[in-house]
């Protein structure tokens, strides 16, 4: 007997055809002796549909109206889920956040929670109910709805599992798991049975959108374990836990100490449209970089590799970073905007930039990784532009065309490809 | 200055630019220096889109949930109605039922109002903002969100109105107010600029779906002046006070008393489909119509008219009552069903009948309006079928092919047709 919470995302409950789908998830987990409680996302589409009227009622809007009205979509998936439910035998009842409560701040639209609890739920789920909570959303001391900005409903079902101390939190979602790298790109991918909190979040902030991060972030923090499962598998099929045997549905996120046998190297993420800036010949001296990254900050630019180089002749030196392709000719005119501030001789730089990470916790433990991925770039050709690490993560930018084959190569080079079944 | 509820419905706001041209009538309000609180529908489509969700879901739900879902609708519009006033300039926030709150009893999906807490509506209205309320739904004791059942806008607009003592409440439609009849089928038919509380009853109950009854009889019981008009009159024209002077957009409905010059006919009303049934040789004896409408109440049959006759020779009588075409069959077979109970010698009847209704306050001190209401249908050429009668009312039951006509001859008889202009 577990207790469990899951999460369906909107594609999971776009039509109440696929509420019924999620809804058999549900009941193999109660049919198997398991407490549960469910966290709905609004149904595909419906959550941009309610934007859409906001902004065209006007552009300045007050969040806190926002809030109210998005928070309108998670609401009816959950009354949804609890009538089927309900029809197929499991007693259940819909939770607004404000009923839960979930406490949340002030901050609408990107409001963090700041207190579940988790008596009802509790007494709920004891008594064999299964509560269904709406994703997203919470009340703010003045007892108005918030929420907690888009993706939120992930950490939401995430701080439920905290309050009732659940055993693992499913995230069901249009995915059957996280893989090795992007399957459209490498048809050979895995997908992981495990993975460690640490690499999720490397992975999550690099472009592979299984999970938001603020709800990877919050598991590991409290230690909940995330299981990421496709709500289109057969609900009837065997199940088997999740516990890293061969056939598992999905893939469990949990701390690095569970997982036995570390992989060095447990996925490649690739990031396209990366515009690089450079700034050459800038003046050396205390402050300098932190004038041209806090005039883009100004400017709410984000940047996301930051290379400087030890200055050559201690005069002078170079700053590269890189934006979006979309932020790039924003950049651009701020910083030529700020010479008067910010001394340099010359500013270029290109967009169409692809970044290439290679990520493993095992790179800990293990050296040689950074310099066996340049070798293994290097031996189909492609040139390295930019490269920065962090400690269980090694990231280049190179040129866009040799994306898929710097992914690939990688890929097979680490040992990450799916034998022949 | 006075004091102001005003309520749109789901065509009045069925899309964003529709709530800018409600607010427009908000704003001309509160320039005017009233004090305004807005209530409102969900937008035309939204609550039957939630509502086949439901029933798609499940047809057998728990009312709670349907409640939950269906409240979401009004949410939606409250909050784009406050935001698309402050872009007007004007302050304004929205508050769900819950949030005000608006108390109700537990009958979910029809529940009813017990008490409104007027503290924070007053508080707002006296600081010139305009707070704007969810209609249709309150909080249970047990805190889950109540529906008051379709049409349940109007009387959360005149319950708000009744607890912050409004001066009026302003009911915005897609009509420009009370008609003597329904212009469809009399061209010159006339606005009515004032009607009494019981002439609206009468009129909402036989046809004329401006109003529902509910809340005619709640703003009647508490005082509460209502003032029918369209939300799609031009917000800027010239408006003069609802006070019976020519030229005044809608209809006031309020206390016989403000009515000066009391018509002896305010209107004609027609509604078709009426079926008629009659049970000829009744043993005339006590509670046998109470055994006649007993079985027919318990297969929530509604019906309309009844007539009975004195009988003639003191041992049977005939019963004639009508019910909905839709029911003719159902109640048929139930009184066939209750022959062992019910003794009768003959049951016949037919569908398709029209019942026309003449209503006027001024009936209570003019007598003759039944007979000369008989004599201009007689010299048309219209048999009347049943008739019956209360205080300010006499409706006729007549073949439905005569029904246009016996509504233009009446209307002109009365003197309710529009002068030429």
């Amino acid at each position: 007997m577990a207790r469990i919470v899951v999460k369906f995302g909107g594609t999971s409950v776009a039509t109440v055809e696929r509420i019924r789908q999620a809804a058999a998830h549900v009941k193999r987990e109660v049919d198997a002796g398991n407490e549960v409680a469910v966290v709905v996302s609004a149904m595909a589409g419906k959550t941009n549909e309610l934007v859409g009227w906001v902004e065209e009622a006007s552009p300045f809007h007050d969040a806190r109206e926002y809030d109210a009205i998005v928070a309108s979509g998670e609401q009816v998936t959950a009354g949804l889920m609890a009538i089927v439910l309900s029809h197929m035998g499991i007693e259940s009842r819909s939770f607004a956040g404000w009923q839960v409560p979930i406490k949340t701040d002030d901050a609408h639209g990107a409001a963090r929670i700041t207190e579940i609890d988790p008596s009802e739920l509790d007494k709920r789920m004891k008594a064999r109910w299964v509560p269904v909570i709406t994703g997203f959303q919470g009340v703010a001391p003045s007892g108005r709805i918030t929420t907690l900005g888009r993706g939120g409903s992930d950490t939401s079902a995430v701080a439920v599992a905290a309050a009732v101390r659940a055993d693992r939190c499913d995230i069901y979602t249009d995915v059957d798991g996280v893989y090795t790298t992007d399957p459209r790109i490498v048809p050979r991918a895995r997908r992981l049975s495990k993975v460690s909190f640490e690499e999720m979040l490397e992975m999550a902030s690099l472009g592979a959108k299984v999970l938001m991060i603020r709800s990877v972030e919050m598991a590991m923090a409290h230690g909940v374990r995330l299981c990421v499962r496709s709500t289109f598998d057969d609900a009837g099929a065997p199940q088997l836990a999740p516990d890293g045997t061969p056939g598992v549905p999905g893939t469990l996120v949990c701390d690095e100490e569970e997982i036995m046998e570390k992989q060095i190297v447990s996925g490649i993420t690739l990031a396209r449209g990366e515009a690089k800036i450079t700034l050459r010949g800038v003046t050396d001296k205390p402050g300098v970089a932190a004038s041209v990254f806090g005039t883009l900050a100004d400017q709410n630019i984000v940047v996301d590799m930051i290379v400087q180089n030890i200055s050559e002749d201690g005069g002078t030196t170079d700053i590269t970073f890189t934006v979006p392709d979309s932020e790039y000719d924003k950049a651009i005119r701020a910083i030529e905007g700020a010479r008067g501030t910010i001394a340099f001789e010359r500013l270029s730089g290109s967009k169409g930039g692809a970044k290439i990470s290679v990520i493993g916790v095992g790179m800990r433990s293990h050296a040689g990784v950074a310099s066996s991925m340049f070798k293994a770039l290097a031996d189909k050709g492609i040139n390295i532009q930019l490269i920065t690490t962090s400690e269980i993560r090694t990231s280049v930018l190179i040129d866009d065309e040799y994306a898929e084959l710097a992914v690939r190569a990688l890929h097979t080079y680490y040992g990450l490809d799916k034998k022949d079944s």
